[in-house]
Formats: C-alpha cells, sequence, structure tokens
C-alpha cells in the first residue's frame, strides 16, 4: 500500500482556530481551465478622481462634503449594515426556529490616503504606520462604547472582492455581539489556554518558526505565513511574536516592524502575477468587553481568490458551500512561491 | 424606546442545522451600486457544441469518447479531487497543529441532458424525473462501496458560480468523512433528536407551513421555500413532507411530484431577473455507513448570488469572511417576491 504523502495525496487537514477541516488536492493542480476569466480592474487611475466619493474634497452619497486630508481619514458609513439606535426586545416564546434578536453597532470606513491611485504595497512606510494608528485609534474608541464588544477591522481589495470603490480604503464594523467566526475562534483559543495554561497561536507560530516550511517573511515583531490549514489558495497570516491581544497595545517600533511586513507581503502579492492582486484581508484580536484576554493573539488574515494567473480565481462553490473547503495548491507550495518572490513592487523596480 | 420590527431593525438570526448566526440588514437594500457587474454568458447556445466535453460522441480531456447517451449520463470526474486508491497512514505525533489525514473518495459528473442548451427550468418533467433517478442510483451504487460514508451531491450552475462548462451536468463527490457541513448538520439533527425524539426539520416544516410567510411552492410531497436564517438573497430549502432520510427512499409518486418542484423552483429563478439565474444547488441527506438516521430528513439546498438584478451579486466578502454571513433583503421579502413569480419560464410563454 502507498504510504501517504501530504504533498501528492488527497487529505483533509484541520484547522484548530475554527475547529474545521479543509479538502487538500495536490494532485489536482494541473486541471485545465476553461471557464470564468476575471477581468482584474485596469489600475492606471489619477492620483484624483472628480466623480470618486472618496477622494478629499468630494462629496459623499449623503451630500457631506469630505475634508482636504492629507493621511487617513475615517467617516461613519453612510449605508451602515448596523445602526447604533437602542432597540427594545422581548424574546420571542418560539425560540429553536425562529430565534432573532436586534443587533448594535456602528459602522466606519478608512480611507488609507488622499491619492485615488495606490494601494498598500505602493505607499511609503509612514503612510501605512499613519493608517495602523488610524486602526489603533478606532479599536480603542469604539471598544470603549459600552455595548461595543467587538471591533472587526477589515479590507476589501478589488472589484473582484464586491470592492465598490478603487480608492484604497477599508472598513471597520463595531457590533455587540461576537460574530460567529469571532465566537469559534474564541471558543477554541480558550479552551486551548484553560486546558494548557499558554496561548495557542504563540505555540503555533514557535513550531512553524521550528518547520520553516510555511514562513513567507519575518521581522524582530512579525512574522507572514501560510497557515498549515489555510483554504484560500495565496491565503496567508501576519501573527505578532509578544503576547499581544489588541492592536493598541503594539508600541512604536512594532507600529514600524508590521507597517513593514504589511508593505512586503502586499507587494509579494502583486509581484505574483503582476496585478494589482484582489483579497479580503482582516484583523482578529481580543473582543472589546473590558476582560483581560490571555488566550487572544492579534492576528490578521489575507483570504484572496486568485489562483492561477491574474484572471483565473478559486470557486469556492458547490462542494465547498454544501461540504467542505477545497484547495488544489498546497499551503507548502503556496508559500514557497510567495517567499521566492522579491520585496519590492514590480512596478517600482 | 423603539420596538424591535424584524423587517427593519439591524438583527441576527440563528440557524440550528448548523448552529451559526446570520447579519440581516434591511435597512441597507437601498445601498446604490458601484460596484462589479456580473457578465451573464449569453444563453443562445446550439443544441450540439463540436467543442464541448460532455456533448454526446465528443472526445474528453482523458481521450475518452463519450457514448451517444440520450438522457442522463454519468462517468468519473477526469479531474477527481478525491482518489479511489488507500494510503497507508500512520497519524504523526504532532497532532494540534498539524493535524492532517488521507481522504478517499470517488468523483463522478452527472450529465442531465444531451441537450447542450437547455437547463432544469426547461426541461420537460420526464427528463428531470430521470435525472432523480440517476441521483437514487448513484446515491445507492456509490454508499455501497465500503469505506464511502457520505454521498454529496451538487451543481454549480453558471460562470459565475465556478462553473466551467454551459452543458446541464453536475457533480457528485462521495468521500470517507463527513465532510465539514455534514458534520456540523448531523451534530445539529442528532441532538435534536435525541432531546425531543423528533426529526428538527420535519418539526421546522410544520411552523413553516403554519406561519406561512417564507414559503414559496407546496405541493402534496415536497416544499421550497426561504428558511429563516437564509444567507444568500435568494436562498431556497426544498424538503419533504413525509420522513425520508435519503433520495433512494422516494417512491414513483414522490420522484414525480421532486421533478415538479425543482422545475417550478428553477422556473421562478430565472423569472426573477429574466435571465438563466446561477446557483450551486446541493442536497443534504443520511450518511451511507450503514446506520439507521432518524434524526435525518431529505433536503436541497439553493444558495444564488443574485442580488438585485441579472448583474448585479452578493459578496461574501470582508465582513462575511472574517466575521458572518450577512444580508440586505429578509428571507420573507424574498420568498413572497418569489412565490408571486409564475412558475412558467419567461421564454416558453
Ligand atoms: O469541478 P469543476 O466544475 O471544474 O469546478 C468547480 O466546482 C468545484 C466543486 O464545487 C470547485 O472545487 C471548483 O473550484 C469549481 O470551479
Ligand atoms: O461596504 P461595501 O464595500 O459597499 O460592500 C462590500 O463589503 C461588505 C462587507 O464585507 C459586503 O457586505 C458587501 O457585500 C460588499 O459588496
Amino acid at each position: 500500500m502507498k504510504k501517504f504523502d501530504i504533498y501528492e495525496d488527497p487529505h483533509r487537514r484541520f484547522n484548530p482556530l475554527i475547529n474545521e477541516w479543509v479538502l487538500v488536492s495536490p494532485h489536482r493542480a494541473k486541471r485545465p481551465w476553461q471557464g470564468q476569466k476575471e477581468t482584474i480592474a485596469d489600475d492606471s487611475r489619477p492620483e484624483y478622481d472628480p466623480t470618486c466619493y472618496l477622494c478629499p474634497g468630494n462629496v459623499r452619497a449623503n451630500g457631506e462634503v469630505n475634508p482636504q486630508y492629507t493621511s487617513s481619514f475615517v467617516f461613519e458609513n453612510d449605508f451602515a449594515a448596523l445602526k447604533q439606535e437602542e432597540i427594545d426586545f422581548e424574546e420571542s416564546s418560539e425560540t429553536t426556529f425562529f430565534k432573532a434578536k436586534p443587533e448594535r453597532g456602528i459602522s466606519r470606513v478608512v480611507c488609507f490616503s488622499p491619492k485615488h491611485n495606490i494601494t498598500l504595497p505602493e505607499m511609503d512606510l509612514a503612510t501605512i504606520e499613519d493608517i495602523i494608528r488610524t486602526w489603533q485609534k478606532e479599536y480603542t474608541e469604539l471598544g470603549k462604547v459600552d455595548y461595543i464588544n467587538y471591533v472587526q477591522i477589515f479590507e476589501n481589495k478589488g472589484s473582484v472582492m464586491g470592492c465598490s470603490n478603487p480608492h484604497p480604503h477599508g472598513q471597520i464594523w463595531a457590533q455587540s455581539s461576537l460574530p460567529t467566526q469571532i465566537e469559534k475562534t474564541h471558543n477554541s483559543l480558550k479552551a486551548y489556554y484553560d486546558k494548557n495554561g499558554s496561548n495557542l497561536l504563540l505555540d503555533y507560530l514557535k513550531k512553524e518558526l521550528e518547520a520553516k516550511e510555511r514562513i513567507i517573511i519575518e521581522n524582530d515583531h512579525f512574522v507572514a505565513l501560510v497557515p498549515f490549514w489555510a483554504i484560500w489558495p495565496f491565503e496567508t497570516m501576519i501573527v505578532c511574536k509578544r503576547h499581544v491581544t489588541n492592536i493598541a497595545d503594539f508600541n512604536a517600533e512594532e507600529v514600524a516592524e508590521y507597517a513593514l511586513i504589511l508593505k512586503q507581503l502586499t507587494a509579494k502579492y502583486d509581484n505574483l502575477f503582476e496585478t494589482s492582486f484582489p483579497y479580503s484581508s482582516g484583523i482578529h484580536q481580543a473582543p472589546t468587553d473590558g476582560q483581560a484576554h490571555p488566550e487572544w493573539l492579534f492576528h490578521m488574515h489575507f483570504y484572496p481568490p486568485l489562483l492561477r494567473s491574474a484572471s483565473v480565481k478559486k470557486f469556492m462553490v458547490g462542494y465547498e458551500m454544501m461540504g467542505e473547503s477545497q484547495r488544489d495548491i498546497t499551503a507548502e507550495k503556496s508559500a514557497q512561491m510567495l517567499r521566492d518572490l522579491s520585496d519590492v513592487h514590480y512596478k517600482t523596480k
């Protein structure tokens, strides 16, 4: 009988952060592609676009005028999925099948730069540090609101990721409940901490730094790697080395190194297919419920959809939706490809 | 304080099948859309396409020639994500962070019709009944293979759902483990059954038939509805009324009524935006591990991505990936829209 070879044979891997499996089919990477091709938006844009509602000085959908901002700029989302209003609620008697409850929250948009035509890897380090300091401030401020227990910072980059405006920006949705993915992660981190008295992600990072197989970039304070259990072809995670549970606790040196690894990782992404690489990214960190959370560690996920070229993406569809996430290329192979790429952006070479 | 209004206020709903919440933002349906528009493939296709590897008589990627089939036709997937080979495996000592195990399985393609240019709602009932009988046969046959414990039947329809060939077809991935989504569903159904001595989905169906708000179509043996906890804008579920745990147990009358509701539901979908409506669908049913599964009930999910028109879809991206699934339109409103549509296909009117 053939001996199991993780680089060759179909297998499942386990994600201890959310307690779910992923199906890996390394042999399937050779599959030809005759399906939909993505059109990646032409990225020759002007530095200022008079029709963009995020550019400085322009008018937004609700009639407000953006200031002549020069670094990052934050405003309340004009079409927020959450509202701040407190709602009076009595639990219904039918709670097995029709269980619902009102949800309060605040959503904001964070413009990364006044310039309409650049993205993270093309920004200078000072600009990226400024974005990080804005995230720190927002996490702290929103976290202090009495009914806010979680602050989700994220970015949708590229039209293929549902981003409706190419002006560099991210969002923050802060709310009273722990969202589903956070609750799952929280339960796993907590169970591990209670059992082992140590932090799951710090222990994992130690093993990854020993194995070296899935590391992309390492500096004094941060590591970028492809998690063993990644589902997206070039999924990555940025993890901090010190036991920091949330972004607000990073010191100046850490902010600088976080900016550096963000710039380098996103430059490698763009270099992979010489395109403005689409992704959704998001920071997972401690809830803002006023408790200490030693089980948590700051980390940032990148979920990019591209698979084989600037126009062929991985579809998480039928089997993936009904059964289980599935990937073709192994995490090790993806990590190697990203590691071997230059961290200098192809456009500036 | 404003009283909670489920049709107006942001809220979360609970899905008892997988124990997860969804964020619902009814007020957000007015959001303008400036982002990516989908190009829905032109559906004027020939009945026979000499370049299609699924048409009768044509050659597939592996060199095999398709027979001159006249109804449905099944073959092994040439680029299977799973392999039948048995793999020798020793659990590694590091099982917290690098947990992996080989997975055995069989994947097949099911061509629905020799005609290249029609989809389910345009087929006659006899053809759809034939497809259902093929699914019955495959479930039974694959389920009998000693190492197969779950048979996932699904369809990706439309290029936007990663379907690489418009020839009407679905797939079957049968494997030794319960895939993640099935395991979650199984655990919920089992816990409910053990606690209440009755079937969760049958009890839910009863409540839905009383409430009437989310029902789209009902016949003697089946109901099509928008689940209370739906995440996709026009997500639906077909449920059977009798306590049948898997597709093979449907009698001739049930097969006929299942064909009818499939045709009517997919015709309503096409009528919604007068387009060939993309979706991923899949059947969830009892595992094939040789046990009785009274906790299970046959049901079929439809996850369609379109939101507002033939070209604007819902993106499950940043917040949804990092936090929780989110929808704008309520399940009740979607159900009403689908219910009010004709079940006669717009092209045949
Ligand atoms: O097998 P196909 O149709 O080529 O591929 C499609 O369906 C599969 C099963 O859902 C997915 O894994 C692929 O990403 C998708 O493109
Ligand atoms: O808020 P935006 O950028 O208009 O919208 C985008 O991001 C949101 C948060 O992930 C999603 O709910 C939307 O489906 C997506 O199009």
